[in-house]
């Protein structure tokens, strides 16, 4: 069964949902349960019942758009990625794995193939956590991973509730959140990162996803006058800061395993240019693929942090707020990502996702694969984020082939 | 002459004045041209009338209390501070001076002792510049070294101007700011800074005021996921900006002539935890008693910023917000106050001023001279601020041997 997708619908269904909270310098703005994401997901719905899928809604304002199998009751597989962007977000990350999902189903449809499994497109409420502070709120409440009546009380800065910011744009289903079988999903996404295009791949072959630590950071010496306090008597939280910044830069270069570090917070108080700082906070976002080499990376962590606080006479406090161990996918299902690629005559990759995507949650319930392909100068999470037209189809001709053939599995 | 002054009069004047705008912290919130600054101004008004001085106000609202002198037309020797603190000051920044002066004529008057020339105590408007932004503001204008109306049209957050918040006050004076001869100024102060108290020195002998400049320095990268950016492809503007704090600590650490380099602001954008920052804004405050060593200073400062940043390739602008040269007072004032304190037998040495203060601009119109004390931990502009009794007393004797020696200088 050869299906080829219809290259010209999928990129005019991209481009058209891109107009739904486009933003004036090209990118979109479509927040979680906004005015916009409701827009969004009514045009999406359109586009299913168009191509005469049966849609369902769950309690979180997951949604999924059905294309029966000849087993109607079989568990099905799973197609889809998120609508909602970040707050100056691009026209692909999240929106291009919906697309892709729906471009299989439509192009199955012309092709008149059925499949025995049921193939379900799904959109995942509330992904980018930008809103709502929980990224993959939809995804991992169905994996079981999170809880159903947490999520539905989170609150914007502007105190609204998930719950009823769903029910006000009427996306407070029925359905349950997850609990059903899943026979496979499979997600397509832009990498979000630089190493297929500068490899000149056009497909990345996603194995599993990095693991994480964040951690918080508290350095605290004592505030004091800048003209008048003599240099060997300063206890200077932010110089202390920047010496644990520069070593922690410095360890992620030379770690063994490919591991990345980044600092994207840091506060410094009282913030007065004539005030020795008394105090610095400090994020440290920690990611490796390999789950010994997070351990290893947080005893370095902590003893750069350490000596140098020691060394300095600071207070320390070093507090973990987010462990996320490395994730595996399903080898039967990377296999299968591979092997349509080679199929097709498509260079590709195996590579470990930076970023954390709905499929790592489904992951634990069910084999999962993913489908990277290239961005231009690896940005996402911005207004000009870009793949090709060309990349964009590679990477939903291999969605549709692997898709189609686990549809087909017993 | 040999005059002593009274100090528990002195110790009891200046507690009574730190009941006005008392914080729960112990220290005080008296910021210029408040209801508490007026409270403040009214009671060293009332406590100058009772010592039978003669109050003016000058249009910028600074306050001068004369004590007669037999040649009544001659210029006056000056003596004070201001009365104006942070919004978490303490109990004898500027206020000490100001008591210190009016202890001065209060001892003068209780010997009975006439002056050739009139004695002024002196409280200068606005010198922590904290409510509106230009310290030493009175002084600076009576100086000739600002401008009146530019300081008068000056607003605080809330849109107050200077000259509003005067009239409303009751201290919009008739006189002229400034003109007016001055035959010398002293003018009593903490030293806010650790180097008395560290060697046991009762008497800071100031012999100038530390030159500074200040900076401003931009570091912009390239934004970037935390998660998929390798660390071999970052454009980091804050571990650019890290790097370059670090190595300007150690300039300021290893430079031969006593200098202080401070980073007390750092804007790290977008401040994200998850996003690698592609922009840092930081403050250099740079500070050296030497005009030579300034200029130094300002050539390894670029130096240091523009190699790391080539070497990171990061965008570089630095912008220099302020230059305050470095001040030298009167060779015969450091001499009278130095001798005074040899006569006295108090411990003493001499030592440049770290901060700004209104005698370092009256210095450029009148000869000038300084008499610091220790404070407790060389912490100020902070409610823990402290200074002991008899330290306070130590220098208020001195202050009056020298101006009551400069007040019969013909």
């Amino acid at each position: 069964m050869v299906v080829e997708i219809n290259s010209g619908r999928l990129w005019g269904s991209l481009m058209q949902m891109a107009e739904i909270g486009k933003t004036p310098g090209g990118g979109v703005c479509r927040l979680a349960l906004s005015d916009e994401d409701r827009a969004g997901r009514e045009r999406f719905i359109g586009w299913c019942e168009q191509a005469g899928l049966v849609v369902r809604i769950d309690e979180l304002g997951n949604i999924f758009g059905r294309r029966s199998g000849t087993m109607a009751e079989a568990a099905p597989v799973l197609t889809g990625s998120h609508l909602d962007t970040q707050p100056l977000g691009g026209r692909f990350d999240g929106v291009y794995g919906v697309m892709a999902g729906l471009e299989v189903v439509r192009s199955l449809n012309d092709a008149k193939i059925e499949t025995q499994r049921p193939i379900d497109v799904v959109v995942w409420c509330n992904e980018e956590g930008s809103r709502f502070p929980a990224g993959c709120m939809g995804s991992s409440v169905f994996a079981g991973r999170r809880d159903r009546d947490a999520m539905l009380n989170l609150r914007d800065r502007d105190g609204a509730s998930v719950q009823g910011e769903l029910k006000r744009i009427g996306y407070d289903g029925l359905e349950k959140c997850g609990g059903a079988p899943v026979a496979a999903l499979f997600e397509a996404h832009i990498e979000q990162g630089p190493v297929l295009e500068r490899e000149g791949k056009t497909i990345g072959v996603v194995t599993g996803a990095q693991g994480m630590r964040c951690y918080r950071v508290f350095v605290s010496g004592v505030e004091g006058h800048a003209g008048t306090l003599p240099m060997d008597q300063r206890f200077d939280a932010f110089q202390g800061a920047a010496r644990m910044a520069v070593a922690l830069d410095d360890l992620a270069h030379h770690f063994k395993h490919s591991a990345v570090i980044t600092i994207g917070v840091v506060d410094v108080g009282p913030g007065s240019r004539s005030t020795i700082p008394g105090s610095t906070t400090f994020s440290i976002d920690c990611r490796c693929p390999d789950a010994a080499g997070l351990d290893q990376l947080d005893a370095e962590i902590r003893t750069i942090c350490e000596t140098i606080a020691r060394a300095r006479q600071l207070q320390l406090d070093i507090e973990t707020i987010s462990t996320i161990p490395p994730i595996k996918f399903d080898a039967g299902c990377i296999g299968a990502v591979r092997d349509a690629a080679d199929r097709r005559g498509v260079s590709s990759r195996d590579m470990s996702s930076g970023a954390g995507h709905d499929a790592c949650h489904l992951s634990v319930i069910a084999p999962v694969g993913m489908i990277f392909i290239p961005c231009k100068d690896g940005v996402s999470h911005n207004e000009s984020e870009y793949a090709s037209p060309e990349d964009v189809a590679a990477g939903c001709q291999i969605l549709l082939d692997v898709v189609s053939d686990y549809a087909d599995r017993p």
